[in-house]
């Protein structure tokens, strides 16, 4: 398959058919944009065969991308209405897996010692969940109030213990009707940086993402539907490099045309000169803005309220 | 049974002898000293039989506390030395449950949000783990390497979960031959906070300390020998309150002698009066150190090189 | 003079009360309250002549104490409506001293690695400063917006230098019209810790607070008025012993009376007591809610967005 | 000048060799390098007339790079090592301009509340300082106790004043004989970020680096001579970028020869091309291991303690 380098169904269905010039839609997938606001855009890509399936390497199910801009100078009234915007999103996806009161389990993914990887153990901490409260001191909730747990499993380098493995035994134990996955993604733009949300129905399926080793969690796996909630927080630095000689040789191929050399060039030796310009191959380089932090604190607030409202 | 207010079996052990006024060893408790040096002292309490457990509130089993004084102060050396202490004592309690190469799992209760409950989850990001490089790279490793892994699961505020639930099914897909367990401990003395480790091998079980709702993680419900480490982070503020009061009723009646009004006020009269001071109760009012956050840095590093050259 | 170990005039002015079995109000005091809601209430004492300096200690001035109930369950909403208020009594204390456009240099004191006293230092990670903007692109500005400033001198602990020294240079340099200082305070009541804020337009004089060594910070010495911001974060754990023992001696008193021993012993022998409590003398010991994290991030929105409200 | 995009005279000097393909070395600069270990490489960098200073932009004086190889692996004994070497070199750089009991102010640069910013806060919170035992307790230190005092003054974003402002005051008030400035720096090297420092005694003269609003804090401006500690913490994304389309325009020319058009193209076009990719302007995009936080907790103990052995 083709390497997209990205996790959002969105760019990998810009990227397919940009390199296969398609000028209508692919057979397989529907596509549609809507604008909620100057800084608010939702785009709703849904693969609906198998086709669309090995089109852009993802499962069947539909993939909300929710796009805020300058997201860096938002203040709270912003932050309210994106939070209200996930919550709409993830409320229509749910009503079509469960019922109102169905229990639900959120899994916040990512390493909380690792700045741009500790978006997803940061919204647990805000989660309000009511399990407990459910067991011990019932009088105090409404009648009908869902229960609600959530748990930040660590990840694989700091457990030794592969996430599904925690979370299969976890389940089995608790119980949900539903798990509520919130990963960090990797993407081809670096706009979309801690600035995006990918909501999906289809859990988590490792592909051209940053961390292939974790095995995916799915309704197959963990025997429930897994809805997934992806934060772009990483573009990985040789996408960067890729994605400029990209350009160039388009530029050059344009101008210069019968240029040979670049024909045959396009994409083996790519990538020997990134690994020439990206060398100490043992470290993970990423491409990150300077006020990644500022910006993990407001997506935080975004999901977290997000989907304290869409499930409470 | 008495409240001791302490989670330590030092103290409870000598809590008991005072209130007794015992001069020999309690029936069912064996306890020695040992001065490593000026800054470190090794108290070991064995509690034998019922009579002992009965006494002090703690099952039967060995209770190792470590003293770190001027911990405050200390350099690199004095940590170095203290977590060589930890790794001595470790390795003896572990010698006799678990052969040399029998898997370990390792547990970091607490609330990394919350600064005095945040060492069990610091500790646990600084254990050098094996157990994923052990099924996917074993060439790197040594051919007798222990399999370790490791958990920080939460707490039941912020995760609506049990401990018990989540570790228990952790424990049925990871399989560990034992559990060591690194949890916060109440103790009656400041000087003990976060400076004072207590070794024993009998698990957590819930009493006199600071979160009661927690339910028991000892072999008995796990399945495998649990070895708690345990590190006084609090002294609640009632008894500050508390021992401020005995020491003056004692005086009082030392020197005045015929009260009896103090004669009969004695219990349940100081609880009116620490309540009438410390009264917002919704609140877990704690005492500690200002200098909280440096002396959990410190004892962090200890905890964890203790461990890991224990295990390793 | 009375220790009173509370750095809030409303504290003192009670307390001075109390000892004195007054019923009107000081001489030299001006008191009044107001209930704004369920969990809102704005005190105020105005001290008025010397009368009332000596009596409880503090310049001749406004201090404005805003308390806030349930601070802990607060969301969004009543933070919002918490900062309104601190605006609004910002803005009445600012107009008394300045005009409106004139500069403000806004200080935090305190320790950003201590967690009781990191409040300062964040409230001026939140302050919209435009002082730079000013200098370098005046045309991004409404014609007459203020300048301000801000800075996190550090303590003395960790600079060496004294506060004063640091601000003298910076105020030589920036010019500022007023210094707004934010600080935090010793309180004798462990509801108001990180849940209580004083407005004074009398600046800092260290007294029977925490921390005494630092050197006062007023317009006797700044050469510019200054507002102190100071929020309860800690009651010494000395407090709470000592407020116990006057309980019981009190009620021993009432009900037993006739106690010799005890009328003597009031005042110096308490503090012998409370030394045999609490030990190790070279600890700074306090007595913090274990919410004390969370309690300083919404304190730290109400007073920012209080300030940033009031200064632009 | 040249667009070097770092700020380390040793990269810019092989910058500057390499364009203009000398095999001697540049007149005005000498230069050595010294293996101490497998894993630690000292180079210097002298500049010694004014050729030097307009080949590589850096004023005359003494350039030391300490690179660092598996910082990222490093334990306890590596880190030690490492201290030790920049104690070393420091203490050589201090005795060329100020006597053994010279008082000394070291400040440092940087935004605590940014990941890659953060190293300059970090280190002066562990510099052991003596300024204030000086004046409170001498009779505690050793009687040819050398004045240490240290400051974080913060950034021109978050305080509105420019650091030299801030500094000039406090110099004027704490009358140090020299200061230590800990800065980040930009790199064309991803190996060296925090990985590599760079000590020179020359100050900070910004130019090609990341910040270049800051004034220059050397001899001139602050009246003392400046020791600068920088540690490379970013490479920008466009270096990245630039360094591919730089490799792959000359691999075209040397394989396909005649390309009028590439020619042409080098410098100019390969800025709109960057452009192109890294488009939202208004954010600061860097390149960054994953791992930066424990990069950055390993070298302030090899920064912090290599100042404390060197100056006390």
């Amino acid at each position: 398959m083709y390497n997209f380098r990205t996790d959002l169904a969105l760019e990998r269905r810009d990227l397919y058919k940009k390199a296969n010039n398609l000028k209508e839609e692919i057979d397989g997938i529907e596509a549609k944009e809507e604008k909620i606001n100057d800084n608010i855009i939702v785009s709703r890509v849904e693969v609906i065969n198998e086709n669309g399936e090995n089109a852009i390497g993802k499962p069947k199910g539909s993939y909300i991308t929710i796009d805020f801009k300058n997201l860096k100078i938002a203040h709270e009234e912003e932050i309210q209405m994106a939070s209200e915007i996930v919550t709409k999103e993830l409320s229509q996806l749910l009503a079509k897996h469960i019922q109102k009161t169905d229990s639900i389990l959120v899994v916040g993914l990512g390493n909380i010692y690792v700045t741009p990887d500790a978006l997803g153990p940061k919204v647990i901490n805000e989660i309000d969940i009511t399990r407990h409260l459910l067991e011990y001191m019932p009088e105090v909730l409404d009648k009908d109030t869902r229960e609600v747990s959530a748990i930040s499993p660590g990840v694989l380098g700091t457990t030794g213990i592969e996430t599904l493995e925690i979370l299969k035994g976890i389940i089995d134990n608790v119980k949900p009707k539903l798990v509520i996955v919130i990963d960090a993604l990797a993407s081809r733009s670096i706009e979309r940086i801690s600035s995006s949300v990918q909501l999906a129905d289809t859990g988590i399926v490792p592909g051209a993402g940053v961390d292939n080793a974790r095995k995916e969690l799915t309704i197959a796996t963990l025997g429930v539907p897994v809805i997934a909630i992806g934060i772009p927080t990483v573009v990985e630095a040789a996408t960067i490099a890729a994605d400029s000689l990209t350009l160039l040789i388009q530029k050059v191929q344009n101008e210069a045309q019968s240029n040979e050399f670049l024909n045959q060039l396009q994409e083996e030796d790519k990538y020997t000169l990134i690994k020439e310009v990206l060398t100490p191959e043992e470290y993970n380089f990423i491409v990150t803005p300077k006020e990644i932090d500022s910006l993990i604190e407001k997506m935080k607030d975004i999901i977290a309220r997000g989907i304290n409202f869409a499930v409470n």
